[in-house]
């Protein structure tokens, strides 16, 4: 391993996701906002805790009561008046279901002085769900849309008509109380109402477009769930103001400007990304190898979400399959790419992403491995920490996405 | 359609097929060769008429005889002292075999002072060819290696271990008459062995390599071909002289060069892209997407060789499949990507590539088309057929690989 690459990689992404931390964006967001009435905190997805925990800090007992549901692991300790709630992330879970009826329960009978703070991050969609189908058959759908490659945009558009709080609803069960929306966006382009599937967002997808994805992915579905598809969402919605406080383009340009403090010419490719995996790793190798022993310092960024196909029965998420396809095209060459996800868990892994450089691929081969063997088997957890190619931060309280990094260093 | 994008495109990869073609290179190579006693011309490749014709139009009556073989539709007339021989690729066939052994005869019986002036372009690996195993199982071979997606580097070292003619072996065979090649390279990287499975190229591909190659394929092989893949290839000659007069860069660096005369800004990603075709035009609509309204006119070049795994029994090319694969990403935006291979026959169609910019998606769909379904079953062709996104340029008369733009205009 080249550790003067890695050392780079890990500080450009540790600051760029230092950048998007939401404590900072939440008490920007509340200056200047003002409550005629009583102020019920509602927060959901992987940075439900530090909104959250940043809301009491800056309101204090201004707060009349708050739920917080967050991915397990992601609750840091108790905040006064607030229930903090953890639950399954990316498949819905009994505490899913708990803590969405906890928030229902907790704005269920508001006047129309009263404001839901709610505080919304990725991940939301798992997380806030009251399903309109048994819970078994929400779980097969989901596990479905993500074995057949679905993206989220897809995925929130089947999922917004198979629950009572998605694609508008939860704002329509507030009414007529005001509601506060503050977002930290993980969906590229940051379309409102398909951040955590727009629980208070009037919904731009149809139910044409719901049923032409179920064909598309060959769902199972039971009658029921043909009929939830086929019933509208809310078009527009008149108690609900949003501001969005982070996305994947703050996470880019914070990476951006840590490559060039780094000495790195930097180009930003993209914020967008949305190929698999792999080839985006690839692509981005191909890139290196070209610019490679022009003896310039330069820096390639990538953000966005990438997306996998299930093949194997490895273990892995979309950052490592990246960093490990990668690995061929990087062999021998004094270059790197890093891919990390805002949130610090890729896939269902401990880790935040992976990392490969110009000695991966031989440091594989002497383990016996190959990348194509191993994204064969979705297994690219178990390669890359064979050869150290996993990156650690724990959860970040942030989910912004993904932003990859790719590094030609001189020599 | 964005007509003047269209415009652009067709005008950039035009200008950069044009400045690769063999005519003035062979021309440029052959000033100041000296040849001390007989000169037989052997011309090998999609390129080899334009060669050949060249050669004789520099050298006329030195030549004592000569032999070009390519592939069907690329012989453009007589050329006086040549025979000129139409033959199958991708796959090889009778006329493949009859074209190699009037190489082989032509140069069968050579003095020290006979020189062999070999003209060589890509496709020369089913062009040239004398099977050491019954060509229905070289086919069958080359079709299982073709569908697993194996890479040329893949299939070369494969194929250099069945055939009498390459991986060195022609210049053996030639031995001891000199052997000037003129090489048109298509294999990213330059490597001489693996242009055409080099033929008179000592061989840095190894046995070993093979074996793993035919069980990473899961190859079918007799008893015989499995003989052959373990026999070794020369590794030193000593009567070869080689020059590259064409390849990729070159491609891409006049395409870049012609993006700037259109007033475009331009930054050449790589040269040597090698991921998957649908994928990378995803990755490259990613880039279009962050970058369209920025106010400036931008293009983004990437050359190289796509790969393409087939999935379905549709008709198209690598560089289709890329055009379409970027039609979705590009939807209402003022940007496009062109993809072209150089020798103007993009896979087994008639045309050399594809165009998709903001308004094909739309289109596709009035048809009742969507990429995803065109892609899995690998049916570019007709699809963008239906939408005119298809670019015909004839048979170029080169072979150095692809080159893809991807153009963002103001508005």
């Amino acid at each position: 391993m080249d550790q003067k690459l890695r050392t780079d990689a890990e500080r450009i992404v540790r600051h760029a996701i230092a950048s998007v931390l939401p404590d900072r964006a939440v008490e920007r967001a509340l200056e200047g906002m003002e409550f005629p009435g009583r102020v019920f905190v509602a927060a959901v997805g992987k940075a439900a805790w530090q909104m959250a925990r940043t809301a009491v800090d800056c309101l204090g007992p201004r707060i009349s009561g708050g739920v917080a549901v967050t991915k397990y692991g992601h609750v840091m300790g108790p905040i006064e008046g607030v229930e903090c709630i953890e639950a399954g992330h990316p498949v819905p879970d009994e505490n899913s279901f708990r803590g969405t009826e906890r928030i229902l329960q907790l704005t269920g009978d508001l006047r129309e002085t009263d404001t839901v703070l709610f505080l919304l991050s990725g991940g939301g969609s798992a997380l806030f769900e009251k399903p309109l189908i048994p819970a078994q058959e929400l779980q097969h759908i989901t596990n479905q849309l993500l074995a057949c490659g679905a993206d989220i945009v897809q995925i929130n558009t089947i999922r917004k008509r198979l629950s009572a709080v998605k694609g508008g609803r939860f704002a329509q069960w507030c009414f007529p109380a005001r509601i506060e929306t503050v977002v930290l966006s993980d969906v590229l382009g940051d379309r409102l109402d398909m951040i955590a599937s727009g629980p208070a967002a009037a919904d731009s997808s149809t139910c044409e477009q719901a049923v032409q994805i179920a064909r598309d992915c060959g769902l199972e579905l039971s009658a029921r769930a043909w009929e939830c598809l086929q019933t509208e969402t809310p078009k527009a919605l008149t108690n609900v103001h949003t501001r969005i406080i982070g996305s994947v383009r703050q996470l880019c340009a914070a990476a951006a400007e840590e490559c060039r403090r780094l000495g790195y010419e930097t180009v930003l490719l993209t914020d967008q990304l949305c190929c698999e995996a792999r080839e985006a790793g690839s692509f981005l190798s191909s890139v290196l190898r070209s610019h490679s022993g022009s003896g310039r310092r330069l820096a390639f960024l990538a953000g966005g979400e990438t997306v996998v196909h299930l093949t194997g029965r490895g273990k892995g998420g979309r950052n490592q399959e990246l960093a490990l396809g990668a690995a061929e095209g990087l062999s021998g060459l004094r270059c790197c790419v890093i891919s990390v996800g805002s949130d610090g868990t890729d896939g269902p892994t401990d880790a935040a992403g992976g990392y490969a450089d110009g000695d991966t691929l031989s440091e594989l081969a002497r383990k016996g491995l190959t990348p194509a063997a191993v994204l064969r088997e979705n297994d690219a957890y178990h390669a890359l920490r064979a050869v150290d190619g996993l990156i650690f931060t724990g959860p970040t309280g942030t989910n912004v996405n993904d932003v990859a990094v790719a590094l030609v260093d001189i020599g």
